[in-house]
Parts: structure tokens; C-alpha cells; sequence
């Protein structure tokens, strides 16, 4: 498990409930020190959130080891520790709470430090931060999970397989989705010590698997393709594993041979092939609609083709809500809007047309880049996208796939403002439509 | 094991060895993709250091899972993978090898992505990044070892254990230095499971436990300082998990009871009442002395008097090369000259004071805090300073301490540039002293 690198940690902030009653709010504080120390030289912490509360240093409750403490109960302790590798866990009283969405939390936090000549003491350390009070519960008729791949850059270097797990269930989500060639360590022949922690994992974080990305990498070889059957033997492999670590779906991501992301032709073979395994492992085979296709074209047209001349359970779509980014993606260092994909300023599909199309689709990927501190995406038009999928009747996951800036831990706090935003416009389920537009405009 | 953030991993920067002779240089690269690869999808990478050098996509050779291929090889391949999770190890061939210091190295990896229209094809991914290339050797009469207070910060959220010995091992280190209370998961009572692997681990990377940070908090509990029994019974504490994890060192960090740092009295009864168990582990109690108090202070001749009077070989002296700095540390952010700690703009002790008590010395903590890319120290005079020590005969570790900006993974690099210097300072033992001075002028 690692840490966020601000002492303020957006994993674990949220309301305290008691006998089915908000009493307060907590969040968990890095040891600013270079060292753990034992707890009676904590000398409190005060806390601000916005305009909405400043209690004194003495007011918070301590959490260490699963147990609460007062300030008071922790200069009495003996032996009772915080250790360095482990955030402790702070607690407000606030009756009622904190509304869920992005407060500006500042502390500052008060150590004895005894080799600190005493003019310089308690050690004072201060931080301001903006943080996202997700929701618990809510969401509507939608299940909610996060695609590892959220964690782009961060994975690896700032997140390991459990911190990640941890943030994805931190805000209620039930789904995590991954991407095999990415997230398991001696793919595509993990460890059997691997699957056992994977799934130690998913219990301990009340995760289930949902949608496992594949490739079936057409370019594989300079200067020629991949046969049907190379293809089909890539995606079998895939559904092997997945099935082994518990998917339901599979997104394989086909080569492709056109500017509008037309596939490789052997995708119908590669897939054909597969319909069978497929069925009997319990997995559907879903190829994303992926900005720059929209609904409307030839692409999602052969993929239904193949499911009404089939008659197959096993193969369906899975829907990027990039297509429905409708503002462009900032223009990063270095790039021009000549030289960069014209898709990246947003296809701009109309939601509506998902209603088309609805009976097909099995998994939604909840894209996006960038969402403000008022909880408004910058890309993606979540009112009318959320609208679209309850009035078609979507019933099934929405998992985001983070891919804005990648800058260390950002994606963390992105995630949790993705899921209070969209809970927020789904949970009113009695509202109509209209009256939810209304709410939102 | 973590990567570093950046592509160009300062780790593994090193010359290669072939039969005796150096014919190139490899450094380690982390896959810029959300995913791993096969590896007959990579279309080579260029590389340029400084002025020195450029070689096109098709010249480095390729590092996986401890072979080594030509780009040919790899797409011919089968099976052969990048994981996400590790770095691939690019080698480039140069007769003589590049010199020991900070080079600019550039580079211009090429991935095939089969779902990426062709127009936008190679994938291409640029970095520069100035890396510290390590001596292997050289060094002279000491012995260098890292202490993990140097990645404060990063410790827990970019590093974890094995990433930090494996970055001291990188840099031809042989010892490494804790914090109990920091990076003994469980202090003080570790699991089996965690002696097992630190025991591994150092056995791995080829490092010995050198010397041991623990504390005696004399304000551990508010409105009382501690007993000399107390103080006795922490310090015994540590001796004993010291001893069980392999160290020969334990530097006590006693509580202060003045401005320039007097340790509180019970000091002397607490390390007394522990020498005959020092002896009977093989441990050297060793107090630091650190800025703001100069080698000539009471303090030191308490010390010394200690020694003097017990006649004990199981207590000594650290020193702390933050007593020599003689320039200062840049204001912080927010911080006031008058505010801080004077001691932050450099006591600037005489490095010949050192020959007075050169013969009490048993550990030195190599403080330091901006290194730059000319290896010149912004801070601490290391020319003087090790022409003292060796003048003085001191023969024991400089183990790094690293304590400027704690931007994430900055240490790895200053840790890096630091053991460059020192090496390159000290490997010289023929020359006089003058010669040297005259040579680092």
C-alpha cells in the first residue's frame, strides 16, 4: 500500500455514520515526519473546511490500528504508535456531515518533536487541499466501477495493484476493470501466488472483475499481418485468463486499417471463432465504440450484423463515452491543433442516438478528462449522457477510464469528482428527464 | 519494486563491462503505453548524450528478462515481452564508455500501436532527462552506504524497500542506514516475515546494515520528561531490534533541553546502564553531532569524557556534514531568514577541527542538500572535507543523507551525483592533499 504524496489524503474521506445517523466527517493524514512515532506526541490537529467549519486542535478524533482515540486518551497512551507507512485516521464531529463533492480542506497539525529546541516547538505542519466527499450511496440504475487503466503513469511508479483497489472501493464502486497486458505481473502466465492475492484483493475490497482489456495486435510482426487464426488464438488466450481471474467481459482492442478506426477484417473470424469458448467460460466479447467512430456508422453496424446473424449471447458493444465529448481536449505543450488528431476537440455524438443501439450494449466506459472543483466536465456532457442511457434502459456498469493529465496522483481526486458528479445527476431516479435537465442546467 | 516517473530511469545508468573492457553504456527505460507489449512491437529507439554522442533507432540493443537482443531479433520474437511493471534495459554500444558524471540523455522510443491509424504511425516517445552516471569503483578509503532518511517523502509513496536498496546497490553502495521507528513495518515488533525479507533483500542487493536511527523522546508524554530509566529502557529496545536486523551502529536521538541542542541529562544514565548490552550485541552506541553544534562544544566533551572515563569501545561519536555546510540553504517558500533556524544558513565548522576528535569517530552521516549538474555541492565544502578525513585516518562509512527540496524522486538523482563527487574526491590517494585541492579548485 502506498500513500498520496500530500499529507491530506483524498482516499478516506467521507462521512461517519452512527446508529444510522451522519455524526461527523474523517479523512486519513500522512506522518509529515521522517519517522513514525508513538501517538502521545501527537499534540492535535485543527481543521478547516471552506466557510463551512474550524474546530481547534484538540476537537478531532485519532484512528490508529482500528480504534479511536481523544487527543487526551493518546498523551496517556503507552506503546500506541503512528507508524510512518500508515495515515492516521482523523475524525470531525459535524452533525449532519459534509455535502458530498470537492471541499477545500486545510489542517495543521501539531507534533512534539523532542530533540526540537523548545522555542521551535510543537513542529507545526500546514496544508490546504482540494478534496472529494463521494457519495456512499446513490447512482440510480447504474453499477459503478473504475478501469485500472484510470491510473495511467501512476500505476507503477505512485500506485501498486492494492492502493489501487483501495481508492476504486474508497467511493463505493463495486467494478474494476483491467487491462491484462498491463495489470498482471508474468502475463500472460501470472503466478498462482498472484491469483490467489488477486483475489484475497477483490474480497477485502468488495470488488468484483468486469470488463478484462485485450489486444489482438494486428501489427504484431513488421511487414505483414495477423492471420484469422492468429487472431483468434490472441483473443483466446485473453478469455482464458480472464475467465481465470473472474471477468464477465472482455474488450478486445482490434488493429485497425483506416483513419475512422475501421478493424483489421479478421476480427469477424477472430471473434467467430471464439463464440463458443465465450459461452462456456460466461464472458462477452464486447469491441469498443471508440471516438473517432461514432453510433452511426459501418463499424457498429457488422458488429450488430454479426449479433442478429449469430444469434449470440457472447458478442456485444461497449460504448466509450469519448464519443460524446462535445468541447475539445486542451492543446497540450508542443501540440497543434493542425498536427493532433482532429477527434481530440470532441465527435460531439448526440446522445440520443444511443437509443439506437441500446440493446446491444453490454459495458460503458465513462471517458473523460477533466472535471473542475464545481464538479463540471470540461469534455463530456454528463446530464444528457446519463439521461440517454436511463431513458434507453442501461442497467449496467459505468466505468471510468481517467485520461486527462497525467500528472502524479491527479487521477485519484478525478475519479472520486467522476462518480459524486455522476451519481449526483443519476440518483433521482422519481425525477423526469426534463426535470433533471432542469436541476443540472 | 517501483519505477521512476520519468522514462529515463537514473537507475541502471552504467557503463557495460565486456571482458575487462568498457564497451558502452545502458540505462533503463519504462514503457510509456497504459500496457505492456510484446516485444515485436517496438520499432527501436534513438539515443543522444549531450554532445557526446547520437545513435539511430536500429543501434541499441534490448534487455529483457536478463537476455539481450538486436532490434531484429526482438521482431522476429515470440512471446517475448515489455511488462508494464518493468523496465526494459537499453543498451548502446561505445568503445570507453561515457565518464562517471550528469549527461543529458535523450531519447526517441518508436512502439507500433495496431489500433492507431497508420498516418499517426510509429508512436513516438520523447524524453530528455539529465541522469547521473555512477562510478563503479574508485572511492578510496572509505566505505559508502545511504542512509533511507535521503528519501523522506518519498518513502511509502513512490519507493518502497526494495526500490531504495536496489538504488543504493545502483551506485556501487555497500551499506545501508534506517530508521527503526521509519522503516521497521510493525516497530518495534516486526513480523518474521518482514526479518525474512530484509534479510533477503540485503542479500540481493549486496548490502550490509550499517547503522541504526532511533530515538529517545524525552517529551513523549506532555508536562513530564522522561526518566534516566525511561530513556534506558528505549534505548535498550533498539539496541535489541538492531541487533536482530543486522546492525553495528545504533545513533540514539536524544531529546534537547537548549537552544544549541544540549541533550537532556538523563543521556548519560541511559546509554550507561546500556554499554555492557552494546557489548554483548556488537553495537556501537553513537550520538550525532549536528548542526548547530560545532565539534569544539561541550557537548562533544561530554561525550568524550563518557569514553574517556568507562574506557568503553561501544560508544563513539557520529558526525553529521551539516556541521561544515558554509553556505546557505534558499529560503523556502514562505520562510524569513529571521524566523528559521539560524543554523540553516551553515555553522560552517573548520574541517580541520575534525583531526581533534577524529580518534572518537565511529560513523559519518554524509548530509547534504543540492548537488548540480556540475557536481558542485551549493552547500557543504566536500573538498576540504575529505582531505580531512583522510588526513585524520578515518576509515569507516559516508553514508548519504540526503535533506534538500523533497520534490518526488529528486534523492534517487542527488544520492547519485553525491557518490560521484565524494568518489571523485577521495579516489585519489596518492596526491597530497595540496594537489588535490589544487585539482578541485
Amino acid at each position: 500500500m502506498l500513500l498520496e504524496r500530500s499529507l491530506i489524503q483524498s482516499v478516506g474521506f467521507r462521512n461517519v455514520y452512527q446508529d444510522g445517523r451522519v455524526t461527523g466527517f474523517q479523512f486519513r493524514v500522512r506522518m509529515p515526519s521522517y519517522r513514525g512515532m508513538a501517538a502521545s506526541l501527537i499534540d492535535g490537529i485543527s481543521v478547516s473546511v471552506g466557510n463551512l467549519l474550524t474546530v481547534g486542535p484538540e476537537v478531532p478524533l485519532w484512528g490508529f490500528a482500528g480504534k479511536t482515540f481523544t487527543l487526551e486518551q493518546l498523551w496517556q497512551s503507552e506503546g500506541l504508535r503512528w507508524p510512518l507507512e500508515e495515515a492516521a485516521l482523523v475524525t470531525v464531529p459535524l452533525e449532519g456531515g459534509l455535502p458530498a463533492g470537492v471541499h477545500e480542506v486545510s489542517i495543521e497539525l501539531r507534533l512534539r518533536m523532542s530533540y526540537v529546541p523548545l522555542m521551535h516547538q510543537p513542529s507545526l505542519f500546514r496544508e490546504t487541499r482540494m478534496v472529494t466527499l463521494a457519495p456512499q450511496d446513490g447512482g440510480g440504475q447504474f453499477k459503478y466501477g473504475v478501469s485500472l487503466y484510470s491510473f495511467m503513469g501512476d500505476y507503477g511508479t505512485v500506485m501498486d495493484l492494492e492502493t489501487s483497489l483501495a481508492a476504486i472501493n474508497d467511493i463505493g464502486a463495486t467494478g474494476v476493470e483491467i487491462l491484462g497486458e498491463g495489470h498482471i505481473p508474468g502475463y500472460p502466465n501470472p503466478s498462482a501466488a498472484f491469483i490467489d492475492r488477486w483475489f484475497a484483493l477483490l474480497e477485502r475490497y468488495s470488488l468484483e472483475p468486469t470488463n478484462y482489456g485485450s489486444w489482438i495486435d494486428t501489427r504484431l510482426h513488421p511487414g505483414r499481418g495477423l492471420t484469422e487464426q492468429e487472431g483468434a488464438q490472441a483473443l483466446q488466450r485473453d478469455l482464458k485468463l480472464a475467465h481465470q481471474l473472474g471477468f464477465k467481459f472482455v474488450r478486445p482492442k482490434i488493429g485497425v486499417v483506416s483513419d475512422d478506426l475501421v478493424p483489421d477484417p479478421i476480427w469477424q473470424g477472430a471473434v467467430e471463432r471464439n463464440l463458443d469458448l465465450a459461452h462456456d467460460l460466461g464472458i462477452i466479447i464486447c469491441p469498443e465504440i471508440h471516438s473517432p467512430t461514432p453510433i452511426k456508422h459501418p463499424v457498429v453496424q457488422d458488429y450488430i450484423s454479426l449479433i442478429e446473424r449469430t444469434g449470440t449471447e457472447n458478442f456485444g458493444l461497449l460504448i466509450d463515452t469519448g464519443i460524446f465529448q462535445d468541447r475539445p481536449i486542451p492543446l497540450r505543450e508542443g501540440e497543434s491543433r493542425e498536427t493532433r488528431p482532429a477527434f481530440l476537440d470532441g465527435i460531439g455524438v448526440d446522445p440520443k442516438d444511443f437509443a439506437e443501439i441500446a440493446k446491444y450494449v453490454v459495458f460503458i466506459q465513462a471517458k473523460f478528462h477533466d472535471i473542475n472543483t464545481d464538479l463540471e466536465d470540461q469534455q463530456i456532457p454528463w446530464v444528457p449522457v446519463i439521461n440517454a442511457l436511463e431513458n434507453a434502459g442501461y442497467r449496467g456498469y459505468l466505468s471510468s477510464e481517467y485520461e486527462g493529465e497525467r500528472t502524479a496522483w491527479r487521477a485519484i481526486e478525478q475519479i472520486r469528482r467522476q462518480h459524486t458528479l455522476l451519481r449526483s445527476i443519476a440518483s433521482d431516479s422519481e425525477l423526469t428527464t426534463f426535470q433533471k435537465e432542469e436541476n443540472h442546467a
